[in-house]
């Protein structure tokens, strides 16, 4: 089965607006073994609507499209669609009714807004999708021959719960082969960090000519390097056997890079690892201001093992509330291995942890001088008294370099903590 | 001018990264005055990266494609694109030896991968657009009829810098028009907080067919709902007095609720409200882990007003560090605004601050109760002693909770300081 993705909204062609929504479903649809094929994005333009579902219909039979549903004027996805399979709109009382409640139980006034009435108006012979998550229902419509376009709302929750409530299960059915040798798509993904995208590529150069029936992509990014293993066209489980043995071999070349598999976050990965240590947290952060907390503290359950920290920004915080020495700042400077050092330590005593970790930088755009470019980090991670530092130039602009910092500190807790290192 | 973006990689059709690329051509294009429309994204795959360029170059004869120019076996868009355009591909030794010299300053290694060398194979006729930011040269193509291909690496930084660096400025200078009664787009975003957006529609709902060749849309995310105005087809002057006439009419309708415009963050709308006044901040976060200390300190300059703050994920830290009393958390919980004032004040006085703010909060996905479900969040700011405070349930899953959370405590600290509040 293969599909495209149409998003729809003039902030994509003006790029105020990321497509975390084609992302969303292209991930999901992988998952399902479905193939994308093609991502296309236009504006609130009617014919322009209509032109990219007319044409991916033509190329593959099956569209799912978001955005456009809302309740305002630019709202133009119903009516081009409805265009493109010839049919008109009319008003559906029951969904007009569920508007009416939905506005009074969420509290915002006792009157329905007159511009959510649009949102009633569907076209004829759809299949309405139920939105359980806000305002715009979805919609099904297929033409005589199984050519179909779903709807979906452009607000990403909302389109994210639609999408697991209602569609996917749907699509799920569809899908179904009835043949256990049917093809399918399968990927795999191993996360490195600390290594170029080239010196890993040299690494598995002769490798990638030895995996049958398998593609090697690398998806570099602050994070890391991801390399992704892909089987195509073989039955599920010849697909599952392809990437079984290509991970096994990737692992034997890069192994000592790897943390993670697909989707790991190594915030999650450090947690799991402190957690099943019995081991508490708590971070010392300057250049980064609660980044490395903010990405601790995403992971659900975080509380079992993090305590919290200090945000110490100014030099004055970092000498009174985690003991850095002022002889520390004056001959080494807050950017350094000896100050992360004291960060590290001063932060674990103060709030009782079993680890402290600590980050100082210059995240620029200025701050740089010829000894400590911009881009300079310093890290050092504590360990019941024990410890290690790390010092790199990472590139990057201003957020780059936090986010990368904040993943460089990470690492080393990782390593810190490891059964063999 | 039209043009098509058209970004490249397996990634973007599994879903596993988000098209920033495509994102900021399309704003950096708007700026210009160029009008994007469409965006497509294909996998690497030589016969969809050709057919994707030759639609886009026979729809609007100007493409800038992004990806497919690294140095391993899945980077595929010279071969592709130079098929599109019947040219044969060769090997450059001028940027060989770039690559050569970059790799040994870069301290990887003394030998250049053999797979680096790849990147110096380009198609006949093109024009290499230098990158100063990464090992891959971009390529400029274009045929007798004056249709060009701009490809563009996929690495964001190096694509970044690279379209500045070079391709913006040969494209301002195809693109400037000896006629000053050129048509041009121009649009101007003013940015709410804290209203619905169907409530903002019906408050504007009249005013949007008295907005005389300026379109309204509306841009609703965790940040709150932008209003975006677009003057498309007018000369640059009439544009703008077009956008201005739409802008006071906007502000006049729904000012109260707008905190900024085109590309402000509230973060730095804060910051610069903050130094205005001569006032320190510090923050005291729980369910945010560090989030909001680390949206500040994403601003550069913030240490002029940013002094840190206490991460207080666990309670022990919360009555330890910032002196939230025993009896609040046993009598309101930690998820009130109680705890929060304590938090706020707590904070303020510990890092001798002129304002406090904290946030404390259920981010879920457990831990909600009949009365303070998932998304209950708490805020305070405290001003040199005086405060005020904000409690509502915020809508979304973890991540987006938190994010709005953020947004909610800046707002709350905004409407503190402002001079008529």
């Amino acid at each position: 089965m293969q599909i495209e993705i149409v998003t729809i909204g003039d902030e994509l062609l003006l790029g105020f607006t990321l497509d975390t929504n084609g992302a969303h479903l292209a991930r999901e649809l992988a998952a399902l073994g479905v193939e994308v094929v093609r991502r296309v994005s236009v504006g609130d333009d009617p014919a322009a609507i209509a032109a990219a579902v007319r044409e991916a219909l033509d190329r593959c039979g099956a569209v799912i499209t978001t955005g456009g549903l809302g309740p305002t004027s630019d709202d133009r996805s119903r009516e081009a669609i409805a265009a493109v399979f010839g049919r008109a709109l009319h008003l559906d009382e029951a969904i007009l009714e569920r508007l009416r409640e939905r506005w009074r139980v969420r509290g915002w006034g006792t009157e329905l807004p007159e511009s959510n009435r649009a949102q009633a108006l569907i076209p004829e012979g759809a299949t309405v999708l139920e939105n359980r998550h806000g305002s715009a229902p979805g919609l099904w419509l297929e033409d005589e021959r199984g050519r179909w376009v779903a709807m979906l709302p452009g607000v990403p929750r909302e389109m994210r719960g639609m999408l697991a409530d209602t569609l996917l299960p749907r699509m799920r059915d569809r899908a179904r082969s009835p043949r256990a040798e049917a093809p399918v798509i399968r990927s795999r993904t191993l996360r490195t960090t600390g290594i170029a995208e080239s010196a890993l590529a040299d690494q598995l150069g002769s490798l990638a000519h030895r995996l049958e029936a398998v593609d090697l992509a690398y998806l570099p990014g602050w994070e890391g390097v991801d390399l992704r293993l892909t089987a195509r066209g073989l039955p599920a489980a010849d697909a599952e056997a392809a990437l079984a043995r290509g991970e096994s071999a990737v692992r034997g070349a890069v192994g000592k890079w790897i943390y993670g598999e697909e989707g790991d976050d190594l915030a999650a990965v450090v947690l799991a690892a402190l957690r099943s240590r019995g081991l508490m947290l708590a971070v010392a952060e300057s250049c980064t201001g609660g980044m490395l907390g903010a990405r601790i503290a995403a992971i659900p359950g975080a509380s079992d093992v993090f305590l919290g920290g200090v945000i110490a920004y100014e030099n004055a915080v970092k000498m009174g509330e985690l003991g850095v020495r002022a002889e520390t700042l004056a001959t080494h400077g807050s950017v350094s291995e000896q100050a992360a050092c004291e960060m590290a330590a001063g932060v674990r005593a103060k709030l009782g942890a079993g680890v402290g970790v600590s980050i100082t930088g210059i995240a620029g755009p200025d701050g740089g001088t010829a000894e400590k470019p911009v881009g300079t980090v310093c890290a050092a991670v504590d360990v019941r008294g024990g410890g290690r530092t790390f010092r790199r130039v990472l590139v990057g602009d201003r957020e780059e370099i936090r986010k990368r910092a904040t993943q460089a500190a990470l690492d080393l807790v990782r390593r810190a903590i490891a059964p063999d290192s």
